[in-house]
């Protein structure tokens, strides 16, 4: 019997921090073996989840850049910045699903971890009841910037807070002054807001800066070291906890 | 000229929530070729970090099991427990130090990730300075559990809360009202109370449980209907943030 052509999948793959050594093995095979290749950038940018599987595509894989609408950043809780993603999302949704319904099937780069302050996120809302998704967890962010710092972020009982640094100023005191140990991403040039609260919060004199995290330019220096200007796009503040050890 | 041999070098390698597919090329590499393989375990038991890698060792890999004193639980604030496990740490590194002196290279499996509530951070802390140490970060059981309900944790601004379910009831519900997104680790003998604790925090109906997350054995359900039981050694409460999405 020769029914409809099946469908294909999407896969929804966390490459990790940066470091391709740091993709999972399932990871590294979907990349390796896949037809279909579709990445988010931004327009006239390599992409980094793009630049950390350079290399191991196959000669005759297809790419699918999803270029965002944006480049000058819109304010995230300007009206205008759904006004302009959410069609943009829709697009590549219909997209992803096209290739799906000729039986092709997709692996979608994911920075770090897909389901963790990811954009896939965004994508798998639309696609999924529609196809089949898989979602492959990945080292995220945070992990490779604690790690690079050589400390353990929590111990024993700590609490741990993550948060991002585009919340207003007060948000962030309030939020932080719960933490053991904390975790803001998102820094960018949130950098000086970011470092007024944490000090705000009493935390300045322990809190780290970790820059492009497992990526060629790490670095890691004091928070109340950095200077007052923005930090790059890659960048996470870390407090480590102090909590119990035997 | 003849130097006196070269240190050798200990690894902490995260070998992730347990699907061995999701361990990093880099831990799957250092695995496959090292000669000494360290790994804590309960006494009797095979060890989730070993088990997570059976298969894989070199068949001439000598094994080091480092087993826990303790066996029936003391609770963690009691000073028997510090008392009990400071000298086993003391004993792991002395015995892993050896080792390095010798030359020879350790990798030692963590679950998960190694720098977050892990047991190698109370090696680490005592090893250091003495020998070169390398962390290798892994995918965390948290970020397993959450693809496990196949929803996303955290959207936009959402601000994460990873505690520890070993907290006392009051605490867990202070801590839990500041959170938007939750995880909730060390469930296992405290879920009853990690139960009370979120319903008193307003987030019963939204709360999963996951247990065996990417294991063979792996459970995901709401929250509400767990039995008054214990929940298994690797389980973790879930529940997702519900931020800003264009
Ligand atoms: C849109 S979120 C994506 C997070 C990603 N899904 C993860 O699991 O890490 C982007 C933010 O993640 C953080 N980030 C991700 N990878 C990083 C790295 N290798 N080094 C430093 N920061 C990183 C930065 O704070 C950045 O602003
Ligand atoms: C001592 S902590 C170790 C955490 C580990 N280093 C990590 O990165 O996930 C042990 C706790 O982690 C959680 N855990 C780790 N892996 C898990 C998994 N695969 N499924 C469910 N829970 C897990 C459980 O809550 C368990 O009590």
């Amino acid at each position: 019997m020769n029914g409809p052509a099946a469908q294909g999948r999407v896969y929804g793959v966390g490459v990790g921090p940066g470091d391709p050594e740091l993709m999972t093995v399932r990871a590294d095979r979907l990349v390796r073996s896949a037809r279909h290749v579709a990445y988010f950038r931004k327009a006239g940018r390599p992409g980094q989840a793009r630049r950390i599987v350079e290399g191991m595509l196959c000669s005759d894989a297809v790419e699918h850049a999803m270029e965002y609408p944006v480049t000058t950043e819109i304010p995230l809780d300007d009206p205008a910045y759904a006004a302009a993603l959410a069609p943009f999302y829709a697009e590549c949704a219909a997209r992803l699903l096209a290739l799906v319904g000729e039986g092709e099937d997709v692996v979608t780069l994911c920075e770090g971890d897909p389901f963790f302050y990811g954009s896939f996120m965004h994508l798998h809302a639309r696609i999924r009841g529609h196809a089949a998704v898989e979602i492959v967890p990945g080292v995220t962010g945070m992990s490779a910037a604690w790690t690079a710092t050589d400390e353990p972020v929590t111990w024993g009982d700590d609490v741990l807070t993550v948060l991002t640094g585009t919340l207003p100023e007060p948000t962030l005191v309030a939020r932080m002054q719960g933490a053991d140990a904390l975790v803001v991403m998102k820094v960018g040039r949130n950098l000086p807001k970011v470092r007024r609260a944490i000090a705000a919060a009493g935390m300045l004199e322990r809190a780290w800066l970790v820059e492009n995290a497992a990526m060629p330019g790490q670095t890691v220096a004091p928070l109340a070291a950095a200077a007052e200007r923005a930090a790059p796009y890659f960048s996470i503040v870390i407090v480590h906890g102090r909590g119990r050890r035997p």
